[in-house]
């Protein structure tokens, strides 16, 4: 039975959108606390509304005279709202709520950095910073990730020798996008890292702990933690004969193996990065392994390895790293895979990438494209070469690693030139979390709302015409006595509605219990606790009256046995979502 | 006795500041849970050091190349680490849930917006817009406010018609910033919203209440909410006789009274915008009247005023307001100000702004600035018209309002055209709140930390040399089982640390309670649990005996009777402030 999404905003149908939009048409789930009587109807993506309207007149000396604009969010972002940002709140209070059990303290720096301190970091990917205008003043660029930032932040303050700091922040790129996959050109960052001097291997393993907390706390279902140390690598590259000058290239073809076949990774070495075949094919004697304890063992006792420095203290490394990891628990989750390589130049030790199902593109795990789907015509019709052009429906494109990062000793030493600070960290992709727990939302049977309102403060009217009184007064008095309270508690902004539109209104918002007056019947000294959505025979079904003066007591008592979003991202066991699947069959 | 301040990291010192810096020298308070040996200094602002370091080679054709970059924040902007984000993240955390508990869900729009959304929305402080390059496709630009976005995302979503909204983010104005006064280009704003069509002041009414609700509970100390109503303003000035064209500039005029005295106002009136001397010597018998619900009765015994169809409108909803207010308890923070106009045109009904004692700039409660003062002195230097030159030092700058707000019924239109949504929000200026509490904190008695763990995990080592036991591995279990039992813990990342420099880690980031495992006394079945900062003599000194098994809960026990940031904002009366200032003096 899919599941029900209450939402106290219903979104935009879809008739005037001109992108795809995923609608769920949901039916009422008959065990809920919040069965409503309504269905309603929520979008997971943003509709691109065309409507065009007359703008005010505008003082500027370019094309914003026009008289029509268009109603949009910039390319690649997205408006969060409903269910989604409720969800999506979830996860990013689970992660941090995570990192701080962990002795983390936040930071949070300007979302623009002087241009020159994102220089000369990202290498080729340097082409997708967003530039700020030249307006007078300084040069500066949106960040594009959240360590640079934090980098930076150590080197301006080298008393700080020791921090285990987070950031959830957005970063931004002006790659090209692809929605519905969580791929954006703005989008959310959630960091975690240790700096300081430490024994080896100890903040590597705690971080590997909190990951698997983390996405175990989230339910995000089957991962792998793959796992992977540069020195390692680069000494493998040393002894297959790589030259020096060679090896970052060869390491950014091997790490395009998670998407591409060994023959076109080898394809590369060879014909375009100009590698000797023999060489390209020691490599693919090694990269192609992967495995836990038992690969490592198995290194350590290859005897061309042996005399490698790179590869004895990678290996080294890794030896401890399981030892850890076996304490922490975590190793089952590991996967120690040579063909991780990691695009960015900075990492000096461990590396590693959490991925899922999703992460691989759908081509690469289905073979080749059939050309005669109308599916598949669809998808060829995405031009790969505009960079303004969403891939969404581009089967070569999957939602990638949902988590990702290693050890970086020479960063900070890069700004400050002295303050040299060992660092190792990982960095959630939280918008892909996300897309892969909605994706396992909409098959499940839990009940979600957006708001957190506990109490819908309503009552019956009497009277008619000039003498109808719909006890507002009253009705504000008692909204105040509960937020005095601490309980979260709305009643409808009208003084006189109908008893139905203020059922109504608790509807939407999935509100679970009113507070109603009943001056006739009771007075105004007692109300009535009424559980809504409850069925029909059941004893409580009419609400039961209950005194103003001990509202709140007893309010309290009964949102104990309630819960809201809050329960549910734990309850959400991938059990349960395929019970459900299997339901719906 | 002055606050005191731990923080797990240790901020710079200013030795190497161009910048002026607050340093608090911290003695330590015997009091406490927390006592510690050290003395921490804090920075509370970023210092802005000017290291200079060889960047790597830049491929952008630009300066970049230079070899020497400053590491600094851009101007206007700023870093939070250590207890200042601690801190700021609870007064965040206290404002969104009081926002929730009325009902109102989360959006989150993205930080550019479409530069033609942002067209004709802030008439002449369209300047201080930032703009990003054009790097191909859209021409976009960083967000002004949060309610422009919110109104876009209204008219894009058409079939919400009623929604309570918050939205906590980051804005963006080229102005002249005054760091130290919380005036900065990239600022929190945490707003607000209700839209929908419902019966007079009520949305309106609760939006006052929510202001009293979060300001309260954050210990602001003293402010006031003026209040003024649109209408009741442009009655005014049609009363007196204001030509229509020039009631919006006669507005902005009468909204720098709260800065200027009322000669300076009125020759603003006369002899800038060419305003009959008469007609502003009217005006001036009305703007400069504040009160409460008398205000109100005066004016609607007022006969020159009785017939202006806005004037009554306008005095209609004020005395609907003042009586919901009532009920709310909230009419003892207003104050019916005449005076208020506020700047953006889009307002249509009930403004308001709510100012403590630091609003106003200190030359205007002052008096004239004496000469001979050094201060002065300084201050004089301030270049005002250099708008990159910082304005803290300038007496002629306040802190402004701490929220302000107001109904735009008419905004959502000028995007959709068909939709009109009326709307009435507030926004909280959150750093502005930040800087009143900072100030606060610098003479309270209460403790704050940074890191939220709650455990040290610790071992006495045991042999010497190559034999020598740290118990690593036992400490890295008992951590694991404490995370698994949901506690907040750490220990230090050595295999074999002195029982001295764990002591000191933990007193670094203000933990509580240490675990501590003693083998050749108890061995590995059992630890000890001692609180941290004890004094001399007293019975648990030493610590408790707990089996290893029992460990989360024996712990769970005892950290109920602790407290960390989270008990301290509701804790810091201004009674206690006072009390310990006058214990100082």
């Amino acid at each position: 039975m899919p599941v029900r999404l209450l939402s106290s905003i219903a979104t935009a149908t879809a008739t005037r959108s001109v992108r795809p939009s995923t609608h769920l048409l949901l039916p009422r789930t008959s065990k809920s606390h919040f069965v409503r009587s309504s269905t309603i109807i929520i979008s997971t993506l943003q509709p691109q509304l065309q409507l065009r309207y007359s703008s005010r007149k505008s003082n500027s000396d370019d094309d914003m005279g026009k008289q029509q604009i268009t109603l949009k969010t910039v390319k690649g972002s997205r408006d969060w709202a409903g269910v989604d940002i409720a969800v999506r709140d979830k996860i990013f209070e689970k992660i941090t709520t995570t990192f701080k059990k962990h002795g983390a303290v936040s930071l949070d720096t300007p979302v623009f950095e002087l241009k020159e301190v994102l220089a000369g970091k990202y290498g080729e990917d340097s082409k997708l910073i967003y530039d700020l205008a030249d307006q007078g003043g300084e040069i500066s660029s949106l960040r594009y990730d959240l360590t640079v930032p934090f980098a930076r932040w150590l080197a301006m303050n080298p008393t700080v020798t020791a921090i285990k700091r987070y950031h959830l922040a957005k970063v931004y790129r002006r790659d090209q996008p692809a929605v519905s996959k969580g791929r954006m050109r703005e989008f959310y960052q959630c960091d975690f890292d240790i700096a300081g001097v430490y024994d080896a291997m100890l903040p590597d393993a705690e971080i590997m702990r909190i990951t698997v907390e983390i996405l175990d706390g989230l339910n995000i279902g089957e991962y792998t933690i793959k796992l992977n140390h540069r020195q390692i690598l680069d000494g493998l590259f040393e002894v297959c004969g790589v030259p020096t000058d060679k090896i970052r290239p060869i390491s950014s073809a091997v790490d395009k193996l998670d998407k591409s076949p060994w023959e076109e990774v080898r394809k590369e070495m060879t014909e375009q990065k100009g590698l000797d075949p023999e060489v390209a094919d020691k490599i693919g004697q090694f990269v192609l392994k992967k495995g836990g304890r038992d690969l490592l063992e198995e290194l350590q006792n290859t005897e061309s390895l042996a005399s490698n420095e790179n590869i004895k203290k990678g290996l080294g490394d890794m030896k401890l790293l399981f030892d850890y990891l076996d304490i922490f628990e975590v190793t089952p989750k590991i996967s120690f895979d040579l063909s991780l390589a990691r695009g960015l130049d900075y990492y000096t030790g461990v590396i590693y990438e959490v991925v899922t199902e999703l992460s691989a593109p759908p081509a690469a795990t289905q073979g080749p494209v059939i050309a005669s789907s109308s599916k598949s015509k669809k998808k060829s019709r995405v031009n790969k070469d505009d960079p303004e052009a969403d891939r969404s429906d581009d089967d070569t494109v999957g939602v990638g690693s949902i988590a990702a990062g290693g050890r970086y000793d020479e960063l900070v030493g890069m700004f400050s030139g002295k303050t040299k600070i060992p660092c190792v960290g990982i960095s959630f992709g939280v918008d892909r979390i996300y897309s892969i727990i909605r994706k396992r939302l909409e098959s499940s049977t839990a009940v979600l709302r957006s708001s957190d309102v506990d109490i819908y403060v309503m009552a019956m009217p009497e009277g008619s015409g000039e003498n109808k009184n719909g006890f507002l007064k009253e009705r504000m008095a008692i909204a105040k006595q509960l937020w005095d309270g601490g309980i979260k508690a709305e009643f409808l902004y009208k003084s006189c509605p109908k008893m139905q539109a203020q059922f109504k209104a608790a509807e939407v918002s999935g509100v679970p219990f009113a507070v109603i007056i009943f001056n006739e019947q009771l007075g105004l000294d007692t109300v009535r606790i009424k559980e809504l959505g409850l069925p029909d025979g059941h004893p409580e079904k009419e609400g039961v009256p209950v005194a103003v003066k001990d509202l709140v007591e007893e309010i309290k008592k009964r949102l104990k046995v309630t819960g809201g979003i809050e329960q549910y991202i734990s309850r959400l066991k991938l059990e349960e979502v395929q019970t459900a699947e299997a339901a719906t069959q």
